[in-house]
C-alpha cells in the first residue's frame, strides 16, 4: 500500500486519529480477495489474442477452493485464446459499488487457465453450475470448455488507499469472510437504532474522542468499518471485536460488546 | 454471427416465426456498441504486465467521440503496463443485467492507448470529468495519467446468437441510440396497459400469427424488441418503426403508429 501521490489534486485532508486505535483488526487481502470473488459470478477475462495484443471480455465463472472455473466457447474470441495461450487474469468487481466507482471493492486474480481432468472437471462442473444455473443450457455443447484459472498473483483493492497483493497460498488458505454477504441489515439497524454506540466506539475504540457523528459502513467477522465526522474533517476508523466471529448470527453479541466496552471506558 | 453450436446443451429450442416478419430494421453493430459505451463509466482494461501476461483490472472512463478515456495512476499496475506497451482493450458491460448474465449486453474495444495531446487533452479531461465527477479529486495528481483509447477493433455481444464486430470507421461515424437510455417508462407502460396491441403487433408485423402473449423487452430508435409466447414456445421478434426516431419522445408516437398498422393490417 502506498499513498505517495504526486502534487496533490482536490481531495479533502483526511483527519488523523488524536488517541490510539484499539483494536484495528481487519481482514487480511487474502481473506478481502476470497471474499470478493464468493460475491458475485461474473468478471472481465483477460486473455491474449493471436497478435499478443491484450483481449478484455465479459465472462461467468463458479468457484472451486476458491479458483475461479469459466465455461467459455471455442467460437468466441476468448475461448480461442486460453486454447493458444493459457496466461490470463479476471478482474471482479464487488456487486453494488458505491457512487464513486473508485470507492468500491476489486481484485486481479492473475494465473493460468487449465482444462480440469478427472474428479476435478466433475467438480469444476458442479461448481461452475452452481454459480451459473443457466450454464445448464450449453455448458455441455462441444464447444465450449470449462477452464479452471490457477492463480498465481491475487491484488486486491478495497477503495482508495487501501489495497494489497496477496500470495496463492494466502488465497489457497483464505476463506471467504462469513459476515460480509449478510451484513447489511444489521448495519441498517445499527444505524438507524444504535447511533449513540456508535458514536461511543468512534471516539472511545476508534481514536477519534472529537467524533461529532459516527456511522457504521461495514461489518466483517473481525469488526466494524465507522465512518467519523469531526470539526477537523471526516474519516474512516476501525472498531475490532474482542474475538473473531464465525457467521453472521454472532454479529449482535459481537457489537453489544463494543458497544458495552465503549460505555464503561 | 454464428449458431453452429456442436451436441446440443439443455436449451429449449426456439419456435421459428410462420409469417414474414414485416421490418426487422434494428441498430448495426457499431451503433449498439456505442449505446453501451455510452451507458456507464465503468469498465475493465486488459493491458498487458512486464512478462507479456494479460492483466485484468477495474477503470472508470468517459467518453471522447465515443473514444475512451481512462485516468489510472502509475503506482497501480495498469498505469505502469500502458505506458511500457500501449497495447489495450476495454471491455463494458451494460448496467442492470438480467438475471442470466449472459443474456446480457457487452463489448470489448481493443487498440491501443495513446496521451492527448494540446486541445485534445483539455478536451479528454473535460469528457473523464463530465463521466466521473469523483476525479476531481485525484486527476491532477502527478501519478494519475489520462489515456485515450485508440479504438481498432469493436466487438458487440447482445445476448445469446446477438453478436457482431464492427470497423473502426463505422464505430466512429455512429451514435449511442437516443432511444434506448431512457425508455424504462415506457416500456413498463407498453406491457401494462397495452399488452393487446404488442400481441396484435407479434401476430401481424413480428411473423408469429399464433401468439398467444407478447412483452416488449427494449426500444431502440428503429423499433421494439418483443418477447413472444406461442404454444409452440417462447421466441423472440422485432417489430420495426415506419421510421426511424431521433428521441425519446417520438417513442409514443411511433408504437401508437405500429398499433394502428397492425390493427388495420
Amino acid at each position: 500500500m502506498t499513498l505517495d501521490h504526486g502534487d496533490p489534486g482536490d481531495a479533502p485532508s483526511i483527519p488523523a486519529p488524536t488517541a490510539p486505535v484499539v483494536n484495528s483488526a481487519r481482514p487480511a487481502a487474502a481473506e478481502e480477495a476470497r471474499t470478493i470473488a464468493a460475491s458475485t459470478n461474473t468478471a472481465t477475462l483477460a486473455s491474449l489474442s493471436e497478435d499478443g495484443t491484450p483481449w478484455a471480455s465479459f465472462v461467468t465463472y463458479g468457484l472451486l477452493d476458491g479458483l475461479p472455473v469459466l465455461c467459455v466457447s471455442r467460437m468466441a474470441e476468448h475461448g480461442r485464446n486460453l486454447e493458444a495461450d493459457p496466461r490470463a487474469s479476471i478482474a471482479v468487481v464487488e456487486p453494488n459499488p458505491p457512487a464513486d466507482p473508485l470507492a468500491g471493492s476489486r481484485i486481479t486474480l492473475a494465473g493460468v487457465v487449465e482444462l480440469p481432468v478427472g474428479d476435478e472437471a466433475a467438480a469444476a462442473r458442479e461448481a461452475h453450475l452452481a454459480a451459473v444455473p443457466a450454464a445448464k443450457y450449453y455448458i455441455d455443447y462441444s464447444d465450449f470448455s470449462l477452464w479452471v484459472l490457477r492463480v498465481r498473483r491475487i491484488r486486491w483493492v478495497g477503495g482508495y488507499g487501501r489495497m494489497d497483493s496477496a500470495s496463492a497460498e494466502d488465497y489457497a488458505a483464505a476463506a471467504p469472510d462469513p459476515v460480509v454477504p449478510s451484513a447489511a441489515r444489521a448495519i441498517e439497524h445499527l444505524n438507524a437504532d444504535h447511533a449513540d454506540s456508535l458514536l461511543s466506539m468512534a471516539r472511545v475504540l476508534g481514536g477519534y474522542p472529537d467524533a461529532s457523528e459516527a456511522a457504521c459502513e461495514r461489518a466483517d467477522r473481525y469488526g466494524l468499518d465507522l465512518r467519523v465526522v469531526t470539526a477537523r474533517g471526516v474519516a474512516r476508523t476501525r472498531v475490532g471485536y474482542a474475538q473473531r466471529i464465525d457467521s453472521a448470527d454472532q454479529l449482535r453479541a459481537a457489537t453489544v460488546e463494543l458497544a458495552r466496552r465503549a460505555r464503561e471506558a
